[in-house]
Parts: C-alpha cells; structure tokens; sequence
C-alpha cells in the first residue's frame, strides 16, 4: 500500500500492518509525520529508506515516499453469511478480468454500503496493486475475498436464505423494477462472456439494464454501479 | 483506429477513412476480408504492410493487423442545439482528465441513447487512442466534440431552450427524483474537484447520488452512468 491518503485508511483499517518503509523528506509534511507517528504505534518494523529503494518497490509513476506491506486478511465466509435475519448485501463477480473494474467495483460498493465482495476463482488476484488502488481505500472498509468457489459459496448463500440476482445483458427484469430482499447476492460477470451458466442456474431473478442507444454493452463497472444505485431506493420505498 | 471490430463501425459510420493498412496474413479470416473490402469502396489508399510497421503505430500490445487513419471531425453545434422542441439529452465534461473515464462515458452515453457530448477546453483529448478504444465504437455513433468553451456553450444551451443540470458530491436533488426535461445537458466535472463554480453558476438544477456506505467518492464514469440510467425511467413514468 503506498501514500499518505491510503495509509490513512490501512492504519484506521483491521488489517495488520508488517512494515512501513518512508523517506525521510516526507516528514516535513505535517499530516505524514502524524500518519507515521501513528503508523509506529502498531507496526513493528518502521525503517526510513531511500527515494531509489521505496522507487523500486512502488506500483505509480510518482512515489509518495511511503510504501508499507500488510498483510492478507482471511475471509470469514461463515460470519458473513450466518447473520440471520440482518440486513446484508453481496456482491459477487465471476470472471471478472480487469484489475480497473475490479476496484471500481469495490470502491462503488463502499459507497453503496455493500457487505462483502466474492470474488470468484479465475478473476483478477483481489490484492493486485492497481485493484487496491482503484478501490480508494474501499478495500479497508468491507470484507473482499478471492479465490471464492462462487456455485459454492452462493449455494451455501441460498441455504443461508439469501436471494441470488444474476445481472445478464441479454435480458430479466429491468433494474429498477427488482425489489430486493435484505439478504441479496448480485452477481456481475465477466467483462466479455457476462455470468457463466452455471452461475445463472443458481439464480432466483436475472437483471438487466434498458438500452435506449446503440452501444453493445456497457463497462463492468459503470453496469455494476447502476444497478448498485437501485438497491436502497427500492427496498426504502 | 485498429483493429476489425473498431473498423467494422467506422466503415458503418460517415467519418472519412483516408488510409488503410493491413497484413496479408489478415485476409484468412472472411471476416477481415470482407472489411477490408468495404475499406477499399471507400478509402482512398489501401496498402499492405508488415506486422512490424502496424506495431510501430499501433498503441496496443497484441496489434491485430490493420489500422487506418480517419479524419477528425468538426462538430456542428448548432445544427445540435438548433433542433427546437425536440428531444435532445446532450453531456458535458468540464476538466476530464482520465482517458479511460472518457472513453467509458462515451460508451455509456452510446448505450442510454445520449445526442452528443461536449468536452471542455482543459480535458483529455477527445482523439487519444485510448480514449476511442473505450467507447467501444461509440464515437462513431453519437457527436462528440472536444475542446468546447462550456460556460459559452451552456450558455447559448439554455438560449435554445435546454435545462442545465449540473452533478455535485456536495449536494442537491437526488439523480432518481429529477425530473429531466426533453431538451437538458448533464454536466459531470473533473475526477478530483468536480465541476467548476463558474459552470454550477449556469445550473438550473444540481443532481447528486445518496451514499449508503464509506467511499468519498465514485469514479466518474460510473457516477455518469448512475445519472444517465435515471433519465428515461423518469420522463416515462
């Protein structure tokens, strides 16, 4: 994770921070200095570097002068999904391939208040440095697992009594005409093929989005967004 | 423009192709031939290459051998504004600095039917390659113009009878409770600062989206496309 507006997030996050590498000119900023103060208060290994070693490390063109290392968190796939009766809304995502669409999704359903991501096996690696960086700090705020055994993990869902919503281009009901139940899993697919079958076998609704242009399909992202944004309107209604 | 599908709308679309370039090995594929046919009723030079001179253009990694060169086009703003008393939903951008953000906006805008699109003096350039391979052939559906003065636009918009609505984090009315008018421009602003105070200032609405969760913002594209998805739903029910 690298800079100080990410870090902010980590260090405020339940992920355990290894170590934090910085460069000693980024102390002349008020706000990095107490992020570092912060930062030494439960991390044990904070060792100042130089611009080269910290360069060498980072993922961006411009280095902030801070990079630390977390570590992975494991995901508790059975506390999520044996909240009983709560509210709780998922987002699943198979075969999504673009580290880009995969933390704007995050970072939309931070937005939306979304509870946890699956993300199934065969799609982009969650812990990705771009990923991370997309999710703007998303990914320190709800639960994001990878690797999901996803006609697994939405089979147990469903014992679980969630309600399973496929999104599919190529037709259901329209987003904004879904009523959602409090226990919902929507699936996105794939940025090309959209939501394998065996996935929508497992589906109660499938869900699209009305076309009105020309376009053939809409990004994964911007697509997961809309019918993200749908969701509370409907069950406050 | 590269590739077959991207030249498969722009042989489909009025923009002029001047050059073609192609490899020989292309033409195995009747889909490749078939194009390159149609490319040939039109362009005016046609011309064989080798895979190391399609690289040594192509911005992409895997070039799939044949690229042609297309004339920009001047965008006719007032024969988009003076269409009085019919419907015309046009998008302004003011300060967008993202290709990808663009050129997924003007996918978006391809699929929800949108008249043309504005991009302001100060965004991204309309003709980056990356930007056209975004929208997924939308440029060649709907007019887009870059470098567009936007308050002398906007402007001269509501002079003709158009609604400015203006998006805002900050606050307003609700996306899904606007009521859009049959001639509006939506006015999405810059990734980080929004839109400008001297365009709010031309507002006759401000549109904003309800936040459920933690994240401070969303990704322009998929805020554009969460705005775009509310404005036909409404002026039909």
């Amino acid at each position: 994770v690298e800079g100080v507006r990410s870090l902010e997030e980590a260090v405020s996050s339940t992920f355990e921070i290894l170590e934090v590498y910085y460069v000693r000119e980024i102390l002349d900023d008020p706000a990095a200095a107490g992020l570092l103060a912060r930062l030494r208060a439960r991390t044990g290994m904070v060792r100042e570097a130089t611009q080269r070693e910290i360069a060498s490390v980072s993922d961006t063109v411009s280095p902030q002068g801070i990079v630390a290392v977390l570590k992975q968190k494991p995901f508790d796939m059975t506390s999520l999904l044996d909240t009983k009766g709560t509210e709780s809304i998922l987002v699943a995502l198979d075969g999504l391939t673009d580290p880009g669409n995969l933390g704007s999704i995050i970072r939309t359903c931070d937005w939306f208040g979304v509870h946890g991501v699956l993300v199934g096996q065969g799609s982009v690696d969650v812990y990705n440095p771009k990923v991370i960086r997309g999710t703007m700090g998303g990914i320190f705020h709800l639960p994001v697992a990878g690797g999901i055994d996803l006609p697994a993990a939405l089979t147990r869902a469903r014992d679980s009594g969630y309600r399973i919503y496929v999104t599919d281009v190529g037709g259901g009901t329209f987003f904004d005409r879904v009523t959602y139940e409090r226990r919902s899993v929507i699936v996105f697919g794939n940025e090309a093929r959209g939501v394998s079958d065996q996935l929508k076998k497992l589906a109660d609704a499938r869900v699209s989005i009305r076309k009105y242009g020309a376009a053939e399909s809409l990004n994964a992202g911007v697509a997961c967004g809309i019918v993200l944004s749908a969701l509370h309107r409907l069950s406050s209604e």
